[in-house]
């Protein structure tokens, strides 16, 4: 409603309640303009209704929401399900160009400030979370590792040369198949014990040698990553990109859900300071608890961001940058800056937590302080408590035990002490619950002994929890809990039988 | 709600009503059991109702909606705004594992089911519109444009010595940047006129002997093109099929918006049956009028689509996925080939209209008979009404005017009859309409003569129009009337003095 | 959005496209103002996502969602489950205040625009039906009946000696007992047959000595109808509209569902125009196909209708209000006369279908030329054809078998074509159809002698069935398909046995 | 779906998930068995989803929604506009059949059982609120004013020669309207100071001689009131029951909102534990916090509530049942009485927060121990800090200066401290702000002196607050610093030249 209409309604009702009306409009207008003024998260989280509204009045401005619009193009937006039209809200020209991306439609000038606006905000959430340094963003409809991938591919437009991608190991596979996705060749450094902890931590000479070998023109870049499972810990961002500009190689970052964690913000943000690093990619689900499906590549320049998105062939969904949007919009800065302040106590809160039921159990914590958000249980007292190897492999059993109690995520490890115990090439079946470790895993042609384990040999099998992002303490207790009775079931015996199949206690009983 | 529910409610009301809500219930439950033995598309289509009880039934077997579940993952399907969740329906693992954007999820057994029927529904639709070749198919969650490359990329894991894609060229540019997004080099391969029409064709000796240029070996595919802008005509699909398979070259046809037209899905059909087709990719918005954001690689073996589903690193949006579900339900069989039948109908109405109009307006259709989507008119005559070559460039004014009109989707493009004419190389202006022709245009690398037009020289200037699926006689009557007006406003001199800025006439006005 | 705001977003985006949305605002904002000046249906029916613009901004104006409001009344519209908050579009507040049910809200401005807006609408939709003699109604969350209490209580204040109400008899039961609800006698007036047809009409004669008997002064109003199943017809408005101005006798008319009937509309017209009409009430799910719950009530002049909604105790639901201003709004002008026109032909259309299909099965059409809504089938043929009484009674197997084959709404009517045939005072048992007719029944301490069929005594059984607004031709051409089996399959014998019983075919079967 | 269906989708992905899935479903189900057996609020609320898929499920239980339903009576429960329908859910016949309105419908099973499992969860609702007392109950579409008249018409019919309702006075229009609305004629009662307080309470001596003053037999009902602005106090509701029972005199109480205070509730049980109570009626809204439009009337025996249910005449809407289900159902038990326990801690909160703020502002709370929803602060000191009478007047300042600060609920109320004082019969001008006392007020001509203060004299002036189900403390603190600032800018003379109009400042400034 604009000015005059409120002088219109006047007539119908009470003059006074009309003003009313007309000063709460306005309430909702000055958050319309700060946004479109400070282009960053608002000073306070926006309700549902106003978020719909805004939503609702940029719809309105792509065509084929025009009143009488009539269509000859061969793509016009039409959308035959109101069911599908409804939750998109009329947003259906998706986003970019065939050019870029990231650029604007001339046929959805609506859909298009959405992206812009996103963009401001996700750059804005990026640099609250830690991470000053980022002076460029693109929110791209791929998760992660196609993310990864189109990186590397924008890469290698600006870079001809390169064809191998120098890669401190992480057992995460789609961080792995992007770099073959891409054609590219992957040379793992493998990671090192960190004394003193129980962590394992980049090889930063392994690195540097590596790229030496082949000769730093040809490799297209070095890619670490921030946020893993413990015991690995995040790679050395910082004196990664020292070496990265010194080598003059570029340096490409894995921070899937690093954005969450102040440590991996912080490690980020000092490799953008004081070294090289050309783009860090994080995940939006993971990081800002929306549906599965979108990344940002972020930099401290325009430049590989811009070459990402237009390098990017045609237009693209925008589910993902609208959950961002409407995300970021509904937190606002103190929404975000809070859950982010709130999983840092968490965890440390969980961290104690874990310790104190482990001892309770006859278990420990293993020590891997530079990791903030994944704990590990050595398990390895279960597995010995009577008779050795064939009983480690019974461990998966304290799996399956949680996730018929409803615990989803946990991975329980199962690692060879020494080489070559074990050569089998398998994928572990397709299971209701992770189990990693032990067997030797061929991805892209590439082998890796003990897949799972981030290592080749490692001392002990383990269990490892996460306290994520949007986690609560209500839950994480039920977690410990449940991981206790899982646990006391397991030392009575519980699953040697039925340890072939799939669990067979019923789910939630 | 269970059988034995309904014997609870009997204690509640008269039991008579209890029975009649059982039925009422067992007709919805006949559906589902259609759907899940069938697997292809109804025979009437759903009602939303049934549509959402079946999305709300799936969303609940995904771990992040049970009840009590507790997540120690880094990835739990946490979902933090309401509006966000609701508009996915709980749905927010997204699709697919780190090996494969295809496969099951076991956090997410729903999404995954969901994921599985909608690539029967999508392949049965495929069968319907006439391609009965297709024997799989994958859907993602990527356009086309992306989804080329990635089949580009999948195919170069397949074929590592291939670089060149021979391509017959195809003035739509997420298309050719498709290529060069996946490394490769393009070898465009020139259009040639086809006598007695003013259509351009394939030039298929032009194709072999690109091929042998560079030898079989070291070309990853033959790229050709169904649905495009007339005066271009769909590649020979057929013909190029059999070279494929006599040079044994992999042949990847774009049929982006060519499943709606049987003209297209008879020629990708013929070129299954006879020769070599690799696979075949389709926009989801453009046929199935859905928000942008999905493509369907089909192809008549499963080989390529597996591998391509295989390389896709990481998990993806579920939300094009969950679109095309909705829709492809919600017509049903009846529904599908109903708009399929109404639009080729609507073209041939449209076709005859547009000549009928044009004659009026002392112009001429172009003569593109194999083309059933897209129709020219002939604007020269606008151009020479006074003197010569400044007065083409006008005629862009056309273009503006429609738009200023609400008509979204025409296309002027002006055309340099001999070689020379026009050498700049510059994007037309981020502007409200399409104008193409005329002018050099540089993409990734290589030029392309008068961009826009299919070709370096063509006779004459034309504006092209679509009839393409949902749009609607009325609609189309419309932009007759608004094209009528249109021309007269030109030939009256609307324009003249504000040639060099964007349209001022009102929109709508 | 406010002008200034497209403003800042022109740094956003091209400004071309801004411009763009800026007009398509303004396509909106006409809408708007339309509605404000005007204030009747608009002359387009306007989309789902303006209505939902409007609503959402009016919910902004109520005190409930101001931002920061804090409430310390007992009544603030805290609404706790979100749900049920998005299903009233944040109205949470009603309608009404304590001392007027269409008062304005000081809390709640928005909600008391929406609730004047829809009386003009509703105003305006009565006159379009025909009613232009109305000049001021108030739409009530309370559907036909309760509306009617109310309407005589609000009478009663005005007239307190009135404790009479001369009631033309109506075999519709809330209708009657509105009368006693409010604690007023009634004065049943019998039907009279018309001659030359098998229709019932108005008594007038039996009215006036009926009012003449108590004295004019002791009757508070006299009480027509005009929609009603056949055989009975309208009221004759007209003339007992003469009749009441004479006698000054208040006059109310029960127009339930006769908006929809250009036939009821112009004796409800006529009798304004030409005697003494006080109020006439119409349902607004009848007649606008909104949920039950609402009606209208309207008259020649607002004292009655004021008086109504001053009489109202206190606040009320704002659900059927809404539905109607969304209804209405979505029509529009065309829409809502369309439906009229469309209803008036398939009504046609329908009695002829009916005559057709009666004839082919050995039964007649009854002739009741004035009720152009509800239609009669002679079903005595089927009765006589065996061998007497107890066969008229199995003619409610035909309702049965009806209703098991997904037809509603059908009514098989027993009546006795003498005094004295049947005199149990029984309700027919709570049944999944409707039987009238045969038996005595007592209402509120009247007794009713074959109740159902408005008469003592009528010559035949029958079967009435309605074409009322919103029926398709397709559905009512399903219904004389399944009306066709139903009466095979009752000459077949069908249903003897489990007569007593519901009947056993499965629904849908 | 049902079991065998998850048969059919192990064919589709990994049988273990579908078992998953499968068991899921069954956690759903239990609740579904559990609300249909117990017929009570669930032990834990309901998720959102489960409530929508139980709606889901009704809804397809009612004829309109039957695959293939024909309907061709006058009313099939078809809606035309989309929107409508999905805020209903499919959910469009309404409650209720002509001959009562909590009765069965045949075509609307699903309406029918939604509103008999209403019935039960309201009935423990109020159980749980501590009137352990009541065994029947009916849900009303109607909100508490107009439920207490179709109390009063239902009481008559069963007691023909009532006419009189003796009411003990409380200055709430809608509660007094609905004596008059009735018919009936009110005897005021008016209130007795509490010795040793500052509260105005029942005058037990009074309402016994205004009995026996017109002969029992002539009194409808004694009406009471629970709930109500400060300071005047809860009826003495056990002893007026004992004093009914004695004088064989029904017994109704307006439990507006006194559901939520266990003050209230307990009296409520005592009278019909130990007297007469033959009905009280309590509000939706203001105890559920749904929005305005129901009222639930409950009893000790069924006779009366059957008897309302059973006078309403014709069907009504379903949206005030619909809402008040949702909400019980997602509260389940622990979330309703955990509101009232929050609400009663709350309020104790509240009255030491205000004590404190008062005595800063050098005012003090009025002394009302038995009023435990709503408080009153002196404000006389403030208007005699300057001279006299007028400042009173001034005193209304207060509340526009509260309103423009976003505080709605609050009142000033003007007294007379001796009879006499103030004479004009106006109404307050229909303003933003409450402002009550000191006039007389006719209201169906019966006067009330210095209306609003529930007595002719209160001895000063005082500004009432309450502390309502749903308020936040941070909501109330938000008050008390509001409060502060307004009476500080009272003091500094704010608002006397602007005194005559409505309050200048900005809404939110």
């Amino acid at each position: 409603m604009l000015p005059q209409h409120f002088d219109l309604l006047k007539g119908l009702v009470n003059p006074n309640y009309v003003e009313q009306g007309a000063q709460a409009r306005n309430s909702r207008s000055k958050h319309f303009t700060a946004l479109f003024t400070q282009r960053r998260l608002p000073d306070v989280g926006w309700k549902e209704d106003d978020i719909q509204a805004l939503l609702d009045e940029m719809a309105s401005f792509d065509t084929n929401n025009f009143e009488g619009n009539v269509g000859v193009g061969e793509r016009e937006g039409r959308v035959i399900s109101d069911l599908v039209r409804r939750r998109h809200f009329g947003l259906t020209h998706g986003i970019g160009r065939s050019g870029d991306v990231m650029a604007e439609q001339p046929k959805a000038a609506g859909s298009s400030l959405l992206v812009q606006l996103t963009r401001y905000l996700a750059l804005d959430a990026i640099r609250l979370a830690g991470i000053k340094a980022a002076k460029a963003c693109a929110v791209l409809p791929a998760a992660t590792g196609l993310t990864m991938t189109l990186v590397f591919l924008a890469l290698r437009q600006m870079r001809p040369e390169g064809k191998y991608v120098v890669w401190s190991r992480i057992d995460q596979k789609s961080c792995f198949k992007a770099i073959g996705a891409a054609g590219l060749k992957p040379i793992v450094v493998e990671l090192k014990p960190i004394e003193g902890t129980d962590a394992l931590g980049t090889d930063l000479e392994g690195m540097r040698s590596a790229i030496e070998q082949v000769g730093a023109d040809e490799v297209l870049c070095i890619c670490t990553t921030t946020s893993t499972f413990a015991p690995r810990v995040p790679d050395f961002i910082d004196e990664v990109a020292v070496m990265a500009q010194e080598l003059q190689v570029p340096h490409v970052i894995n921070n899937a859900y690093g954005l969450q964690c102040s440590k991996c913000a912080h490690l980020v943000e000092t490799g953008c300071r004081r070294g090289r690093v050309d783009a860090f990619v994080q995940s939006t689900d993971k990081n800002f608890m929306v549906p599965v499906g979108g990344a940002i590549v972020a930099a401290p320049s325009a430049a590989l961001v811009d070459k990402v998105s237009g390098l990017y062939p045609g237009r693209a969904s925008m589910s993902p940058v609208l959950d961002l949007f409407i995300t970021l919009l509904s937190l606002g800065a103190p929404g975000w800056t809070g859950l982010l302040q709130e999983r840092k106590e968490n965890a440390k809160w969980f961290e104690e937590r874990l310790g104190t039921v482990s001892s309770k159990l006859g278990l420990r914590v293993l020590k891997v302080p530079a990791n903030r958000i994944s704990f590990c249980i050595d398990l390895s007292p279960l597995g010995r408590s009577t008779d050795g190897a064939e009983d480690m492999d019974h461990l998966t059993f304290l799996g399956s035990a949680l996730f018929t109690r409803r615990v989803s995520g946990p991975r329980v490890v199962l690692c060879t002490p020494k080489p070559g115990a074990a050569t089998l090439d398998v994928e572990t079946p397709a299971d209701t619950i992770k189990v990693k470790g032990k067997y030797q895993k061929v991805i892209d042609g590439t082998p890796f002994e003990c897949y799972g384990a981030h290592t080749n040999f490692y001392p002990c099998c383990y269990l490892t929890a996460a306290c994520a992002i949007g986690a609560s303490r209500k839950e994480m207790d039920a977690f410990l809990e449940r991981l206790e009775a899982a646990v006391q079931d397991y030392k009575n015996g519980a699953g040697r039988k039925e340890k072939s199949g799939i669990a067979k206690p019923a789910l939630g009983s």
